[in-house]
């Protein structure tokens, strides 16, 4: 019997992909919500929680960029560059389509092996070192998943019927 | 050199604490946001996002039973139950104190080798089963940081002085 194990990719790269193609489709029922309504969708698209967070356009952008960099930064290549210069639904269905399409172009052995590598991160406080685990767990997977629920919860907020099997997809 | 390897129970027990750690800090300035405004706690900890969501009480008792239950499925074990009826930020604070003794207590050989382990789990629409891995990373983390993210939005829309460093906590 072989001793089962982790990889540093099964811990990332599928993980993400799953999270924004869930948040596509939760944006998808914005759009359809704001489309039977009769509503200008950039309601929705604009809208945030409080007056000063992101709004829901600025929350997927972040969510985007956390999976397209924790990825390149894992297997040490320089991520694309997105613009933000997205403002509405189909212009932000773009965007992770982009993300998704960088996402699966990584194999396997770019990301495993990662997880004592370190990894460092622009920050606003000046640039911070992570162990490439501790990065993937204490960074990059937090932050994408409280950007996409934080999008969730926005249109949940503005009465997009949403459930929570929308933000965790079906296996 | 040795391969760097990954293992089940670094991918879960502290990243559970982490994320019940931060959420503590976070209910925290919600108690003292309160006091200080002289509000009455209890519209903070009643208060939801839309009217069919689950308030700020149930948001933090689903973060700690995913914890709780999460660690005890990936160990085999059979997870204590928590009776689901805190109403106050020092009784929500409670409970996450006993979750968070109860996750320092597993050892890393209680989990390390779970990954594919067959977990099963109850749902609406029966029992589900997945493999230790899939459980950890499809099911177990995005919905922790779900509920943490959500309780976290509640006290931002209500005012708290939150940022996004409080529930990423710090190294």
């Amino acid at each position: 019997m072989s001793t089962p194990s982790l990889s540093m990719y099964a811990a990332s790269i599928p993980v993400f992909v799953r999270a924004l193609t869930n948040l596509k489709a939760i944006l998808a029922k914005g759009a359809a919500h704001a489309e039977s309504r009769k509503l200008d969708a950039s309601v929705l698209t604009g809208d945030r929680l409080y007056p000063d967070m992101f709004p829901l356009t600025r929350q997927v952008q972040v969510a985007c960029d956390t999976a397209k960099n924790s990825a390149a930064r894992l297997a040490g290549v320089e991520a694309p560059k997105h613009a933000d210069d997205e403002r509405t639904f189909p212009e932000l269905q773009a965007r992770l389509d982009k993300v998704l399409v960088y996402l699966r172009g990584f194999e396997p052995k770019q990301i495993d092996g990662s997880e004592d590598r370190a990894i460092k991160m622009p920050s606003p406080g000046g640039e911070v070192s992570f162990r490439g685990q501790d990065y993937l767990f204490y960074f990059a997977l937090p932050n994408l998943f409280f950007h996409a629920a934080t999008a969730y919860n926005i249109l949940r907020h503005d009465g997009v019927e949403l459930g929570k099997m929308d933000f965790l997809g079906r296996p």
